[in-house]
């Protein structure tokens, strides 16, 4: 059960997007260099109180996107919707910016309350590599096929023990998680994964990623990701792919709390 | 009449493409920061000879991106095609590649043989501050309105003394340019703005932007246009728009040639 909110102070929840290039990951670290840390220190200057702490609804790697990450924080402050946006962004470097604030019941919890999380991988297909959009996509310079990456995502989807695609350093209580889908489009020389979970293991997205594009430019089979996923072990997937064109899409809540679902940037990824 | 090659020298013509975020724009400066001095820079040091110099087809301002920016240059070297695009690549920054190169005739002039060039803006429209996305695109936090902005820019389209759009600076012999289409279309939140024309004044397109934008956000009305266009006087238009959203994306030449006429990027814009 999440912690309710102390009677005098309100919960907020704000909807942020941001590059995640310049950043060492979402969470929070003693150099400060963070998303979050960027995040906490424009609240705090804003709000102008005590240290604001934020929680989040789905941590993100250094060099990874956020298109809609979700935050919540408890203030005894009473503000508008629209001043907590425009006034924390004054406060923000240009590729982080606070989309929406929307005042919450105590009962909602940014990572407690999600039902689950979005993610989609754009790769660009390429004899050379990204320029225009440089550490904003990850590139294969071997062409894919279509059919073996829909038929191996298909062998993922459905409640599994994802050990294999999960980080040494990943901190879940389970490795079991419930993937709803992998959508698999393309337009012109860029792929378009998209991937809905109940949770995500540390990397998932990006071990996952490996084997598909193993599996898409010919190197393995498509039945080889079954193999992978039985065999419960780290050493059995594809190395790591590149972070660089990860987007966290957002978590889903129930349509209650009334959050937004997107952002004006959805409309900006291929 | 363009200068022809010497007999020894090979021209070859080479398709670029840049994030134009991190660089003083295309054109070689003392400072050694611009796309082309590092561009020749890598030349120099693939080809290991004298420095090459390059000619482009049109040059860019600082902060403008290009998807197919193109140059020539004569070389003694005698290198396979894809080796000019590998080799040059590798002495690249990630935001500037070498997306072809093709061994050209003489005859061939980067700027002099280009029939027209095309630009594509993008525009966010939203309350918010572009933030994934910055440096990338322009932005408005006002509604636009798409007919009067059609109808403003079918005013421009013909011959005309684009004076009034045209930079202080500019260096261009002739005022009068061939303005031969605009397409103004929207996905989403995001507007994209496309301009073909025999060649662009300094300032042209971020000018008719700030006019544009003007009408569209109803401050002016779709006729001011005209007015704008026909007073052939800077004073008469609306201040130079951000180059954030500004992308060449390349010269149209004579088939004859056979050179590439779009890089992967191109599916990479809204």
């Amino acid at each position: 059960m999440p912690p309710l909110t102390e009677p005098s102070r309100t919960r907020v929840a704000l909807g942020v997007s941001y590059n995640g290039r310049a950043y060492d990951g979402w969470q929070s670290q003693p150099g400060g260099r963070t998303v979050q840390d960027h995040l906490e220190r424009a609240l705090t200057q804003f709000s102008a109180q005590d240290p604001v702490k934020t929680l989040c609804a789905g941590r993100t790697d250094a060099g990874v996107h956020g298109l809609m990450q979700v935050v919540h924080f408890d203030t005894p402050l009473e503000r508008a919707e629209n001043a907590w946006v425009r006034g924390t962004n004054s406060f923000l470097p240009d590729n982080i910016a606070v989309q929406w604030a929307r005042h919450v019941p105590g009962s909602f919890h940014a990572r407690a309350s999600a039902r689950s999380r979005r993610y989609a991988y754009v790769l660009l297909e390429s004899p050379v590599r990204p320029s225009v959009d440089a550490g904003q996509v990850g590139w294969v310079f071997r062409p894919l096929a279509l059919e073996p990456m829909v038929q191996a995502a298909q062998a993922l989807v459905g409640e599994h023990d994802f050990t294999s695609f999960r980080a040494a350093q990943c901190q879940a209580h389970s490795p079991v998680k419930h993937l709803m889908r992998v959508d698999i489009a393309r337009r012109g020389d860029y792929w378009r994964f998209e991937f809905e979970a109940s949770a995500f293991l540390h990397h998932m997205i990006r071990n996952i990623m490996g084997c598909l594009i193993a599996i898409g430019a010919g190197n393995r089979p498509a039945a080889w990701m079954t193999e992978v996923l039985q065999a419960r072990s780290r050493d059995a997937a594809a190395p790591t792919f590149s972070p660089d064109g990860l987007y966290f899409l957002g978590p889903v809540y129930d349509a209650t709390f009334g959050l937004p679902e997107r952002t004006p940037a959805f409309d900006w990824l291929p």
